[in-house]
């Protein structure tokens, strides 16, 4: 059986005064109106969110949603693993095509409005409680021991994660609903950042966004732009660095990646392009080679001869990625997938990457808790 | 493609002291030791799981179980809603079966250990955070609200809500895992209940417990006493009563039962017990309606009667429902369908219906936002 995804709507990701019912409702229905459907003419209604209830006090948000369906009744839930929710969204929508024929998927999350000690306190529940959280192992400070890991065994520098920043921030410049459009970043702005988590400064980290991202999934194409999901896979880890033998690599998302390719019939050279789950810089390094785009410790050599641009050899996150694009949590692996299924429709504007066929979005959860990757493929 | 549970696994429901990776393991490895599995002959884990983030601060439940199965990288997520979150999860184990030839779903809640007030405003993050709970609409205030629609339409008095409420008592006496296992409950006890909120008294409310519950479904039989999932539908409506035309029945059970019932090709009048989600006693009469078991404005009636009692025509909530089994929310739904399993192996022991052959599992999200049925047949 055949997925397709037949229409997307995404808000502009960074900080707004609007609710979540109304962010994820924009989303929705610029979905629908993109794959010229009704509200009735969905089959079954999935949403990612992660913060819901310690952010805004809104669990349920799956019939808080039913609110844009009135009379509906159409199945739906809310489902979250993390940063990687929007991911394992997309591919419960591949599953459920077994009984529906058209699912919508929205991703979408508020981050803004909550004060800084509890939203990095609410964050951390996507760690361990225990073996992470009650040890101050933050997500800035266990990607900096990623960071560290990978820098002692394969000689990867702060000037490496520094051209991933730039060029994410470049790349967001392109993209009207990127976090940090238009926003101006230098060598020196990198440079001098504040240490947040030693390696990682400032302009490591991704933002945290508000936003809003959605798809609606088939097992039908309707039109010609359609896009293909020819792969789609999740895999699981243990949650704590501290019960891993790795801390270079993520086996969840190699894992995924094997079965994602696998069912798509692709091997990783065939890849045009790719969304990776950038949330700090070095994230962007360990995803180009956990998904073989890249030999362990060779992504660095791609970087520095600027294969990864949008005009590269391999262009890595052109929307910008989670680092400039924006990370609205629930919102972002729906977002990404939004972006190319834009690109293989060749109507990513500015940021089009060229000749695009193949794309390859990468969601993760934690600290590679959880991985989802999707192969997508132009059906023209 | 059938679908069929192939093991359950429970833990008993009520306070402990256990952490919820340990309630969580021990339903997990009893569902696997029941249907005779190794953990990596697991495909795919879905967790159901409501409060684990305003309760316990932690979120990503997957990873976090993912523990029980270290080097395994299966694929897993956690689905939320509500209290309807374990009938949903299981309902995308029917749907993974597309792909996953044997899925472990586990449900699991830990609702002591937090403070009574800050736990009211948590369970209050399954109705709308402003249509209800700013103005004051908790949950026994809304199906306070429901069983007054009800009484004032159908001539529903309190004694019938205390016969349910006295039935169920008496079924958790027989089942060794219920929340009120031996407890003696009289119509006086019920009778000299405080007001909870008119006219639901405290022996009207179920508890808040701590457990968990398992089940392997498999898309193949593998032993005599496996029991076929022969329907399996969700539905969801606004989640505010506010929003809602009707407050004596809820639209999201109808809307599910229908869609259960034509797929498992039977009436409501072939079941032979129910396990309804009784989270306050006017919930259970408005469930035998709502799922077609009686009329509108009759299920009193069967009440009266008897009908309801494990040796009636009608056995509803035989393991004593949530009002005295427990509700262990996230666990519930999942638990539910273990009862089913159980009592169509012949295997309930004290409170075995007699020969049960079709069962019914219904599970709601907040006051009817969400609902899940399941139809369960013996293949014997």
């Amino acid at each position: 059986m055949g997925a397709f995804v037949i229409g997307m709507g995404k808000t502009r990701f960074g900080p707004t005064s609007k609710p979540m019912f109304e962010l994820a409702q924009e989303a929705a229905l610029d979905a629908l109106r993109d794959a010229s459907l009704q509200p009735d003419e969905v089959d079954a209604i999935i949403v990612a969110n992660f913060l819901g209830g310690p952010n805004e006090g809104q669990l349920h948000l799956n019939s808080v949603l039913a609110g844009i369906f009135p009379g509906v009744h159409v199945p739906s839930w809310r489902t979250e693993a993390a940063c990687a929710s929007g991911g394992v969204a997309v591919h419960q929508a591949v599953l459920a095509l077994a009984r529906y024929r058209r699912v919508l998927v929205i991703g979408v999350e508020r981050l803004s409005g909550v004060v800084g000690t509890q939203l990095a306190r609410n964050i951390g529940m996507a760690g361990d409680a225990i073996l992470d959280v009650a040890e101050g192992v933050s997500f800035p400070a266990a990607y900096a021991l990623v960071a560290q890991s990978h820098m002692m065994r394969f000689g990867t520098t702060t000037r490496d994660l520094e051209l991933v920043s730039l060029k994410n921030h470049a790349n967001a410049n392109l993209n009207p609903k990127a976090h940090f459009y238009l926003k101006k970043v230098t060598q020196g702005d990198i440079d001098q950042g504040p240490m947040v988590a030693s390696p990682l400064r400032l302009f490591d980290c991704c933002p945290i966004s508000d936003g809003a991202a959605a798809l609606v999934v088939s097992s039908e194409r309707s039109r010609d732009d359609d896009i293909e999901i020819r792969g789609s896979a999740l895999a699981s880890d243990v949650i704590s660095l501290s019960q891993r033998e790795d801390t270079t690599s993520f086996a969840a998302t190699k894992e995924a990646a094997g079965r994602a390719y696998a069912e798509a019939g692709i091997t990783p050279g065939e890849v045009d392009l790719a969304e990776v789950h950038d949330c700090f810089t070095i994230a962007e390094i360990v995803a180009m080679e956990d998904l073989g785009l890249c030999r362990p410790g060779e992504a660095v050599d791609a970087i520095r001869a600027g294969d990864s641009g949008i005009n590269g050899r391999l262009p890595v996150n052109p929307s910008g990625g989670l680092k400039a694009g924006g990370h609205a949590i629930g919102a972002t692996g729906v977002s990404q997938i939004c972006e190319i299924v834009l690109q293989l429709r060749g109507a990513a504007g500015l940021r089009q990457v060229p000749g695009a066929r193949v794309g390859v979005a990468h969601s993760v959860g934690g600290v590679g808790g959880t991985s989802a990757v999707h192969v997508l493929g132009a059906v023209r």
